[in-house]
């Protein structure tokens, strides 16, 4: 995971250069548009931007979501049409974004980060989501295809719940919800992570485990800078005195201001877990050099001693009287076995056994 | 203890849906329904949630308890005729909750995690406990039943001291103190542990050891995330505007928030000290360690010099003139003693003995 | 020291109940009564409470100085006359409170920590302290008989200084200045010991050092909250707007708060210079480890080369030439030598001896 | 790199007095201007500072750029012409101040660090950039010439995009724009620097790589303190009340503001990782040490019992009945072998082998 | 250095008591005049303070200097002529203070410390340093006499700069900011300190490095100490609404607060840079205890198997064929160099020769 080169911003363009700063996701870019009231429903796939256009003047909830952002063509367009400030589209596809909300006069502009885990390689990918929130219609830019935003079109189209007797702020803010509950699957899958490694760490610690806690603690820097900023966002939208947040659209914002608070709290207690698993691989380690020095150590200690006395009894000399006695060998021996006996007895007090 | 894979929420159902997040931690929900006031005194388990509902309209002050969370059906009920916002509903059945503090229109909603501790097995358990605070009645839900409870049960029941001369915002404040005084009980005990673990890890540090001071560390991150937003909850409550609370009530909730920012205060130490444990653990081990190689240290030294001497005398050379000399053996003996006599007054200068 | 246990609450009692919390520390209860004004002196020491009540009304400043809070019965009826609200009582007598000030008609109410060193034992104490300060009396409770306030009666007795002529408010001053000065002597004493810690860890550092800078850094710990809520207490008291304390008084009160602020900084300190001593000791233990490990080094380096040459020449094989020569010994024996010159050069260059 | 003393004032000169407290880092101070607004441009290379007075009366935008600040006459002309504040002058030439933004009448000042990457010597230098703004002017200094500004001034030479339409503040948002971004290449090098050292230091862990750890730590710790002041001067020039920065500026400044967040972000995210690097290394250093001690105890824990075996036969015993039998010689072998054998097992059990 | 001691204060004396706290470090207390306006210049030293009284009343300015603050008398006698509160007097004698501001009527109270470096015995030493500034005078008190301010008399006595065309509040700010630039001549002393230490840690680590390291930290804890108060100190300077400071003067306060905030980032620049070497150190002793166990392994590794190879032949069965053949004991040899070989490839190839 690149965490820092991302960010960078194409040097020395004029500001508003609009220029697309990730890698290339898709293909193709997706334009799908979604129109919709209480009691009027409507979702078709644009082949060209300017299809969309119509759209704006009516007083329906139009909802245009666009996958992809390296057609930096179609993105300007818009731009022109909706009236947004060139800044903005610039925002837009410059992927390293830091979540952010800007009010401009007749639209408000959201950056969030959208997360996703790839089981295959235990590997958290993140992208860019931008929403557009005007009167009546919300534009969301993503970097490739997402199925998270499908759980909000199903409701649309089922015309369940809420939704559709509600403006394009609840919509945004429907938006937001999915994404910010989907970190909540992203964390346990992390949380789970994080207790396999706790066991492996106590049982098995080499040098790759000490990697991925590394791996680990990268991504929950990575994670929190994602998160943190996100605070800001949803209660500068709550406390946002635009026009375009209509009151009772207020409280599910707090609703989504708890979640994020959650989300913080739990990417904490995560941050400081993973910190615990150092101290006890570093301890792990330490527990491991100790058994091997003890082992070294019980057999050095007992074998120093009784090859000293074989050794007594090798040298030359000719006038070694032991040496000429019948029982002096069995005496030997049993000297020996005193000098095991008494060592295993030491080290069974201290322990060591 | 799973400190994560609660929280989550079910991605992707619209915003005020009913659904139960935790395990069904009781057979069946159980209602108790207590309504009184200085002379009127009635207590009954209801059979169905519809039996509390004319009690609402009463004046004298209502208690309403549900224990089990699993109910949705019973939860909705009570929402509705109470007159309750689907957020609120949603999150007093998501058992995940951040400790908050919510006004509305006619009723005040305070979330809090009620601890207990499992003596046998050395675990922190902890329960969401809801409070709904109306004009004249409290509801409250917990996970299962439980008996902290029974603390304010007894006051009302025996008309001791000034519970029954107050009203609902009173009942609250009751409810919350025994709470928060439980709090301190399972400090204590985790205090308790902190200094059984303090003797074992200077004494005898294994890594099993290690383990329970992680685990303590992990259960202080789970109290701490507990407990630091009860601050926020209960200055609110105290500040809040609303003529649900009376000003007569305000100096009892100051005395609760005295004793959270205790509570608090105890927490932070025992983090410090099980911190502390860590330091003290890593050096128990180096102090173990330095004291096996020193064991080696001393063998070794001591004989591997005066196994040289008996290596020197056990060659085969037809010229040694020392193998033919009669006292070259005690001689022998003799430098050998004086080897080990040396060796032991520089450890013991050295402090090693 | 338990710094843990004593903050417990009588769990489940109606609040408000005066309960002793702590440790009965003197067998009877004593209390004093000073009464002065400018041109007026009464000391007596009261048998009952009684006797002190009428003073309540006098113009003159009343102080009255109660040691020992078990006399529960005694602190009510304290309280009844004076018109104080009981959940004061119940924190009077509560002795794990945390330093506060709170305002309440007719009196203000302070609670702080008075601190003893047991030099014998090397021990902190720590006794509460409470100030009820009314319009023209001070009531002060203590744990046990204390010397520190010693100092303000003397002035008083021999009107001394500014506060014969002052109010009840400086009255209240002078005991928290004592109190806070008081601290200076304290730290000044653990000022000492870390010093001495400090020596001792360099030259002999031994599990017991370690269990010693444990037991400061705990001391610390609790010293930090004993100190920490007093900065709040004192600017409270001086921002307070209350009538009972006059503006001539709020100069003095800044002077205690200089002198908390100052008490504050040296805590924090004397925190990360008892850390700095942990980073020491483990130094001193790695490098004592070192030490032992290089003098294994020496010798076994030294002298398994050479046991080595000794048992090529131990062996029995027939055709050795060099056994039947007869400068093959002396040979052997400058090899030797060499050897154990070549290495300790080695070690020479190396830095090792 | 030196990152103290730069820092340092001349001690004790009068306040405002001009002293160039850097190296020289060009031979001759280079003056160029550029005049110019939507349809008028003029560039000259100015022999002299007096060149430059007549364009201040002029409505043109005028940018006075100076390269080199050891000419302090130079300057103090200047700021007689301009009235700039002696303390201004004195900060533009004392090279170790922090960045800062003043309010002047009739001016603005601004300091920041302008980084750069020498990629041989892997090295971070930094370079002090003032601005001047006045109604119609900027005027920048640096102390060498620097190719970053360059991307501004063809921006202005092709008239390409807004800057020609706007006035001098805008100028100096662009200057601070490609400053800011210029940090985004430094910080892309860094990660770089970080990845590579990452990679080495759980491969090879030599103390070159813990001094280049060191290094870098203090590169970051130097660039922190370079741009987290930047914050407060971008949001300050954002907040300024004066008549200097249009509102149109507004909008562009809080994206310049959204970038130093970024730029910070990243520098705290670097931080970590860095911190993150100690740990590994110390990690992989004691996992070769343990690796070592393995060999050492695997191979001593073999060799030593069999060596005694073969001593106890070396013994020179009259009565050893062993030493007659013919079968002796290869059964003590097969003992040896089981020995062996033994020994393996066990370490493989161990996961030693 | 002992940072602790000297902040004690007279435990139990009425406040207002002027006791000197610190040790008696000059004779004799000197009394310097400086009494000028632009017009006027006269400079004596009084030989009793009673000599400055008469300046109190003339509109000229008058810079009292007092150095050394024993006799108790003078201070008081000068208190009571200029009509300074008694707790002022007592914190100018009282050598422990933090460095504050406060505003009285008539005049301003600032405690700052002034630091110099005995090169000698590479220690920091402090002084307190106290400034009464009033409508025409400064009082300054000093525990010794200094240099520092010589500095500000010879500007005044050469009539050099604005000085002499201001008032007293500029005179307090010339003799604040040469205290302060005095700083960086300090913190520079100590940064090359640092850096000196920095080759010594990974060169020869040895306990008297981190002794060192551990003085330096407890340096920089009381710098940090002396110097954080100053901030404050400063800006309630600036923001002060009192009429002594005019207007003119608080763009050079502004300048003395960014010299602050410099010192402030320096003394932290140099604590992270302090607690890196203990880093350092601590892996520079590991690198070393790894060096010490690699070449005992090395030596231990190589010997012990051939050493057993000669003890098998060194045992006396009857029956060994190998010994009785004459090519045996070259084999033998080829074996053991083979082993040698062996080891050292192995050893090789793990990269530890």
């Amino acid at each position: 995971m690149r965490t820092i080169g991302k960010q960078r911003k194409k040097v020395g363009l004029p500001p508003g250069t609009i220029v697309y700063s990730g890698e290339k996701r898709v293909e193709r870019v997706r334009i799908t548009l979604i129109d919709y009231d209480e009691t009027h429903f409507q979702e078709k796939e644009a082949g060209a931007i300017e299809e969309c256009f119509p759209f704006k003047e009516e007083p329906t909830v139009t909802w245009i979501n666009i996958d992809g952002l390296h057609d930096v063509e179609l993105v300007e367009k818009l731009g022109t049409h909706f009236g947004i400030h060139p800044l903005v589209l610039e925002d837009i596809v410059s992927v390293g974004q830091r979540p952010k909300f800007e009010e401009y006069d007749g639209f408000l502009f959201i950056v969030v980060k959208m997360l996703s885990y790839n089981d295959e390689r235990n590997e958290l990918l993140t992208e860019q989501v931008s929403l557009l929130v005007g009167e009546n219609y919300v534009i969301s830019f993503q970097e490739r295809e997402g199925d998270v935003f499908d759980l909000v079109r199903q409701r649309i189209r089922g015309k369940k719940g809420r939704i559709v007797k509600q403006g394009a702020d609840y919509l945004a803010y429907a938006l937001l919800d999915v994404i910010i509950d989907n970190y909540f699957t992203i964390l346990e899958k992390i949380g789970d992570r994080v207790e396999s490694l706790d066991e492996r760490v106590v049982g098995d610690p080499t040098p790759k485990t000490l990697q991925e806690i590394q791996v680990m603690k990268r991504e929950m820097i990575f994670l929190r800078k994602s998160v943190w900023p996100l605070r800001e966002v949803i209660s500068g939208l709550e406390r946002a005195e635009s026009k375009l947040i209509r009151k009772s659209t207020g409280i599910y914002l707090r609703d989504v201001y708890d979640h994020t608070i959650q989300v913080i709290d739990t990417i904490e207690s995560l941050r400081d877990m993973i910190s615990g698993l150092l101290d006890v691989y570093m301890s792990s380690i330490s527990n491991k050099m100790n058994e091997v020095m003890k082992v070294l150590t019980i057999i050095a200690t007992i074998f120093i001693p009784i090859t000293f006395i074989a050794g007594i009894y090798g040298m030359n000399f000719e006038f070694m009287p032991e040496l000429k006695l019948a029982w002096a060998y069995p005496v030997v021996w049993c000297v020996m076995v005193a000098v095991i006996v008494g060592m295993v007895t030491y080290f069974k007090r201290k322990n060591w056994l």
